[in-house]
């Protein structure tokens, strides 16, 4: 195996241990077929919450991604999913507030759980993966800025739209046909 | 460690394993600071592949990704990556024939070093995941889609990045100032 | 006034003048709440069809954006809008085709009534303003590449939901409500 | 004509004849090819100021639009224009501020001169056409939400930009040869 390849595989491994089974079912737990969901995020772990946000759709889910064309207003009862490595990024922190004074669930995927991020959700789904921002001890990770994060984020969250495929019963074939 | 990531962590690993690093050294070696760069890709995978563009960014090459509001006319002489697990993504492979009749270097990252668009490509990076449309022997994952395939393309395209930023003596903190 | 823009307002003045109010009757006529519009359209001309799919949802239609992160596979039945000045955009013709093979009604909006894509089309709405590739006797506008076509189809497009807001009794404050 | 579009035109000349000739020369004025330029806007606006910035790069500017995939670090004499109907959206005024303090040049285009955004702009181009909010007396278009700005917008920053081609000696031609 390329050698490159084997140490982020390591790093990656490293993260993942650290999951908790039980940020990952109470995350899922939150998400519905009869409710709204709004995900939102910036950069290159935006665009792991954009796949994310294409495979809900794929399961059926009604689903919107921040910023784009038609994303509606949101309302009490609607349930907002926050993506930010750093817990900081000021624009998804005022869209989360924006979402709590609404009246939704807010819920965090982050690296840093005592985040401005972290702090307003009510639900937090944790990725210990190194992050853009973090030095010195804290950076657990020969890779560039946040690349362990996103990585590993992308993992994660596939895994939650594999059991909840598997909690709704569609199949790959359903899911397929739903796919532009 | 949860069990639904540690079966897509193995998973991944067989997918990682075959991926050859000539490939990954050809295409890395056709990636240069006086060349532009111009990406190609749609659904989850063509966020991938936006990732990757984002990296490139900061470390400082000239690249666009295609359909986004400031990616200029092609020349001859740029360089053309397209991203598409099936090589068969009807968009991907018109652009990527534009690119080749304007003498572009075409580059194809895929799944299938046999479809349309690796055909055109004078460079092919493989990458064997399972993609969708994938089927009874030759689907070799639990996950839905090509949910295989787009997240062995995440880690091999950011395996390329920190390569690049090895060779071209790019620090962790020049490409975190270039971070918007 | 200052003088460019009184010499933009009146070539938009020339365009408007030769919209036929039957291609804009028979447009709105295929827009209906109960069925699922998908819009299409790339560069400039794909901001006006943006701006316009925005607008469908505040009057809440169920309304995609091809490309954007949540559009679900098209079925028999849908209708599909193509926006091309040239009626020639290589992507937005494959899409229309796609469109009509899965059998939706395709609803052209372009300056070119002769074009590949008005020929697949159930429906045409000329929007008469110089596009980009006009030369010599054609090219009536001292304005760069499409940007009378751009500039008509903003007009023509928020005429068309103005027009559907009267039709369906949508006031301004229920649209307000559903934005973002 | 059809009777929609002519109320519209009359709209928009109202709002034309109101902007001024001095506000559009220096917000042109601030615009040189040795500078870069940070384009952002949300909603509707967001798109015209879109087309602005796709038509920048087809006149060579070195021009990124924030939240693409490209844009790279702020620093100290680029140039930040934002673009908001109200002056208000929470994130345009964030990522302007952040500007401002980074030692850019802001440049606002709104309708409300004594917004948060334009107060804290360097230069103002004011376009006064009825924006979403405006109710009662201001509100003064039969148009829905802030259509009647969008569409005034789209043509001041078309205008711009046929000014600077002027200045900058870019024929049709060469413009053209830029696009994608």
């Amino acid at each position: 195996m390329v050698e490159v390849l084997e140490q982020i595989e390591e790093e990656i491994h490293h993260v993942l241990c650290k999951v908790k089974a039980e940020d990952m079912e109470r995350f899922a737990g939150e998400l519905h077929h009869g409710k709204r969901i709004f995900v939102d995020g910036e950069g290159r772990s935006g665009f792991s919450a954009k796949g994310f946000t294409m495979r809900l759709m794929h399961l059926r889910y009604t689903v919107y991604f921040v910023g784009e064309t038609i994303t509606p207003a949101m309302e009490a009862g609607d349930v907002f999913i926050a993506v930010s490595g750093s817990g900081k990024s000021q624009n998804v922190v005022n869209d989360a507030e924006k979402a709590k004074q609404k009246g939704l669930r807010v819920l965090a995927v982050t690296r840093k759980p005592d985040s401005p991020l972290a702090k307003l959700a009510d639900v937090i789904l944790e990725i210990p993966g190194t992050v853009k921002g973090d030095a010195g001890e804290e950076r657990k990770s020969i890779q560039l800025l946040s690349s362990l994060f996103d990585q590993s984020l992308h993992i994660v969250l596939d895994a939650v739209c594999l059991e909840l495929s598997q909690r709704d019963h569609v199949a790959n074939d359903q899911a397929t046909a739903t796919h532009w």
